[in-house]
């Protein structure tokens, strides 16, 4: 007999050769019906594989990570097994999972190429493979056995990886007619994959060295339901239509030059000024929580560098130090503001009467990214943080991180995020020299942390081992519109600065003291923040943070004066709208304020001219009938209140 | 006889050896009273000079700059007689003049110092020389003759200068007693010096080469009016006062910081919020006249530079370029904003229709100065630019630049600068090939510019050939409180990055056009503009933009909650207030609030609290009486009303 441990801890016996398949039927029938996969004393096994030890065991059903990487490197099989019967000669190399589906690399027969219109005889060959409900089945090869297959095959690229590998620890998986080198990792059979999709095709090189020869690599995804492929598929072409490059070029918010170089954005006039409502709001909210702006250079001295640790970590990945005519003179582009808010700090002493001190700055920072890890607004070369750092007495501590909290629920429910998870990374406890600062802080701290948390009601989860060095800290998860979780604001603790750059204040005991520093941003990035909110919304902003509330749609060349006029009372209304006044048909002029995400059409005709009024309409089509501007800046007001309170 | 011409074209003729007092007697009695110093042919001469050929001429007065230097060159002969007088065997070296005044770098005789208590003695000693009336007379001496005095002195100095001259081109100048080796250029006599000051002493290097020996460097200055000194060391004490350096700390405006790096001011909350200020209002302002803000990043790829011209440009007495990992990639710390502004112009194709577009920035850009160089936020190595870029047709080019004059008018009367001169820089004619840009379209710039600054009824000076090669300019210079000559703002035309970046609009003849550019900036930098502001105002900032607009005074301890409510009653209202709740006595507070400039004292005692009501006084001593904090917001708002208004 052997004794499996669950993950709750029960123990059982089995005998011998045991299946995790086994173990789940001895729970429940359900429980085993949706079992795929399985990890045996920390390593992936079968479903299917036969327990020979004492040990613990996680079992995966579709739900789990772990599970759908089973899924889609099996699936990955099936597509393989395709393609040799589709395109005979063909050599495969290697099919991992990914975090979306899978992937196969494959080198195709001489002339052969996959082109979109080849996908649906894959996807109908494959499935037909998967209806077969072919058992995976893993079994040991010797190495001489398996150089011996692929070099009869003529297949170079598996024979370079199996001459990698030792004998004794080579495996193969077999199902229906087909065999592939393979570590294992399978689900019980092909019969449970009901969905298969081609996604798309590109070239990848062998072993990703653009020396050695290209491939095709074949993307595919695949689900135990039809009809969890068709909602994936709907959420890619919604997400499609999000994408915040999309959106940012349709709404003219902002560009890539070439010539500025690769992630550095520049902000067009209406991103830009997007861009100063969301900070104006934010530096509205800061007042009331009792910051104070501050401005600092975006370079600083190797010496601002060397005090703070970051010199010491400023490696070749970087961008290079910025020397000058003076020998030995060395700026860096500054990474971080948190070095320059420590020496304002230092400008003069503080006592324990005056702190908190609040320094918050949009301060733009530069990290260097390779060019292939960049993506639209969401990894950048050069961003600007809505950065602020409090520097406060371990006793305020515990107040300051919910005052935090409170700012960055109200950030994020003020822009229509309302689902947040919070996790917190405290200390690994077994590794107490990991960290700087004295126990009784670290203890105060991650107290301060967690209190807040669930003082503030936060869905939040604890990761031991996960903070910093220098502090404790919580992250903002939050999911957007299409069920995607972001990382958003966070929130960090920190003893390490304060005793870099020797931070005191004199306490009530007329003593210097050392405070705590907290680094927080509710944004987080601007660009980040924007990116994210695009495809969150669409590009459908909340009113008041849209570029444009009104388009103004003249009827006719004759009504345009009349336009003007509303266009100048919707400016003293503090009311940001445009006129259409191009010669094309009212319906014409609807159709095309309504793609471009306007929240109301104001229609101005004869009758209107005459009556001083205006025609409403909605974007999204809702008639809100013929009113005066004032009413029009009235129905507005209201409706940015409703969704924009006060902080305080 | 020899032909004069004289600056305003006059000719006339003379005998030979006639001298520029006697052409000045020629002219009028006064004249000749008033002339010091000449230049001939564009050498400068002695009033006293005999004229042999042919030649233009131009006499100088004291209100000449070239006057100036004479009288200041000459003042160092007469203190540098009195100091081999005081100091027997001292060693002379070099006695300029300079910007104001003039100084002498001695060797004192062995154990020798001067100190500030040596100062009276040696001005009474130059007093008496000047009021001997002494002719200063140029004489040609061979080398030999001119080594020979100065090796028989023992001064090392003057014989180092001498071996460095040629023989027929040394002249000794002397007075009185007195004779120094100088290339001439001094007023006719000492007489005419009737104030003279020692104003400090400091080491020097001889030939400013620290490994050369150290000399004693006296600093003095000179008027032919007593009166004048007296006002110039009042001024020197006002200035003194006003240093914005010394303000700025005062006012805890801004700070720089070693580890940061000189150069690179750190802007605190008071002064971060004042430049907000500002700049918020220039936002308006800019909004008003149809400028649209973007937001650029801080640095640039070499290929932008390379495009814009700059890149050549950027030599080893700059920012060096930033390298990262990969190999040949190079960025820039932005000089200047222009590049970043024509790749926003280059996104998307313009009509005719679209212009102007005009793009407004608060760019920070960074430019290397030597560190002996740097002076406050006057020079520094970081600053913001109000920068702005308006993209026009030729033919909008003569009312584009009258809206940027006035735009420029607004902001500085806006903030009390009331005497402005504009300096106009054109083409030389004689020179058309260091010009980019057709004959025709400067033409049209020179004249909208020259009818602007006309039809705006500035006070105006057209400087041939101080154009830049890409355009003509406009300077403003303004005056401040002490009488002191700024240059802020600037309007440039421009058709050399147009070119560059192949920047075009589609005209009503649907053919493409290159646009014209405007590079402005009214406030010039914001750095400059607030340390200029700090100068001006001596901190008594205008009422709108001032950090503090007031300061409750509570009478005692017992009034702090009433203070607390009047505090946020004044924030409804948008007022900026501060309460002073030390424990100290109501005098003190009074007399500090003074001090540190607040406009309103509010002080709130025991009657007040109960009434509800303010006692209110102005800085500078002026009772208001007690009233209510309405009446009090009223009064306030009423008086920035009457100095801010609004641009359109």
């Amino acid at each position: 007999m052997i004794k499996i441990t669950l993950p709750d801890g029960t123990q059982k016996e089995f005998k011998k050769g045991t299946t995790p398949m086994d173990v789940a039927m001895s729970i429940s029938e359900g429980l085993a019906r949706a079992v795929i996969s399985a990890r045996f004393n920390n390593e992936t096994v079968e479903a299917v594989t036969p327990l020979e030890s004492d040990g613990s065991l996680v079992l995966y059903t579709w739900r789990d990570k772990e599970g759908k990487k089973a899924f889609w490197h099996s699936s990955s099989h099936i597509i393989a097994q395709a393609l040799e019967e589709l395109y005979p000669g063909v050599k495969l190399t290697i099919g991992p999972a990914i975090d979306n589906g899978f992937y196969y690399d494959v080198d195709l027969p001489e002339g052969k190429v996959i082109s979109e219109k080849d996908f649906p005889a894959i996807e109908n060959k494959a499935l037909e493979i998967a209806r077969g409900k072919h058992d995976f089945k893993m079994r040991e090869v010797s190495k001489a056995d398996a150089l011996a297959k692929y070099k009869s095959e003529g297949n170079e690229f598996k024979v370079e990886l199996i001459e990698n590998l030792n004998d004794g620890e080579i495996t193969f998986c077999d199902h229906d007619t087909f065999t592939d080198l393979c570590r294992g990792g399978h689900i019980p059979n092909t019969g449970i994959v009901k969905a298969i999709k081609i996604l798309s095709v590109a070239g990848a090189y062998w072993r990703g060295d653009e020396k050695k020869k290209q491939l095709t690599r074949v993307y595919g995804i695949s689900f135990p339901k039809q009809k969890d492929l068709t909602e994936y598929l709907e959420l890619l072409e919604e997400a499609k239509k999000r994408d915040h490059r999309k959106l940012g070029k349709e709404l003219e918010l902002f560009t890539f030059s070439q010539k500025v170089g690769q992630g550095l954005p520049l902000w067009l006039p209406k991103g830009a000024a997007l861009r100063s409502r969301l900070e104006d709001f934010l530096k509205k909210a800061q007042k009331q929580a009792g910051y104070e702006m501050v401005v600092t250079p975006h370079i600083g001295q190797k010496e601002l560098y060397v005090t703070s640790g970051h010199y010491a970590k400023y490696g070749e990945d970087s961008f290079q130090p910025i020397k000058t005519p003076k020998e030995d003179e060395e700026f860096l582009l500054k990474p971080m503001n948190c070095p320059h808010h420590c020496e304002i700090y230092n400008t003069k002493p503080f006592s324990y009467r005056e702190l908190p001190k609040r320094y918050a700055e949009f301060g733009t920072v530069y990290r260097y990214e390779q060019s292939g890890e960049l993506h639209g607004l969401t990894r950048v070369r050069g961003f600007t943080q809505d950065d602020a750092h409090i520097f406060c007495t371990p006793d305020q501590l515990d107040q300051e991180f919910k005052n935090v909290i409170d700012l960055s629920l109200y950030v994020l429910g003020s822009l229509g995020f309302e689902n947040f998870t919070a996790q917190v990374s405290v200390r690994d406890l077994d590794n107490p020299d990991k960290y700087i600062g004295s126990v009784e802080n670290w203890e105060k701290a991650e107290n301060a942390i967690i209190n807040a948390a669930k003082e503030k009601g936060l869905d939040y989860v604890i990761e031991s081992g996960e903070a910093a060095f220098y502090g404790p800290k919580l992250d903002f998860m939050v999911s957007d519109a299409l069920g995607r979780q972001w990382q958003l604001g966070t929130i960090q603790v920190d003893y390490n600065l304060p005793e870099r750059f020797d931070l005191t204040y004199k306490g009530s005991d007329n003593e210097l003291h050392r405070p705590v520093m907290i680094h927080r941003a509710p944004f987080g990035s601007m660009e980040r923040f924007i990116a994210l909110l695009l495809e969150h919304t669409g590009g459908n902003f909340p009113l008041w943070l849209i570029p444009e509330q009104a388009i103004i749609l003249p009827v006719s060349e004759k009504h345009e004066k009349y336009a003007e006029k509303v266009l100048n009372s919707l400016e003293n209304h503090e009311i940001r709208g445009l006129i259409d006044s191009r010669n094309e048909t009212i319906g014409k002029k609807i159709r095309e304020a309504e793609m471009s995400k306007i929240p109301f059409m104001l229609i101005v005709g004869d009758q209107e001219a005459e009556n001083k009024s205006l025609s409403i309409r909605r974007h999204g089509g809702e008639d809100l009938g013929s009113i005066s501007v004032e009413a029009f800046a009235e129905i507005i007001n209201k409706e940015i209140n409703s969704t924009l309170k006060s902080f305080k």
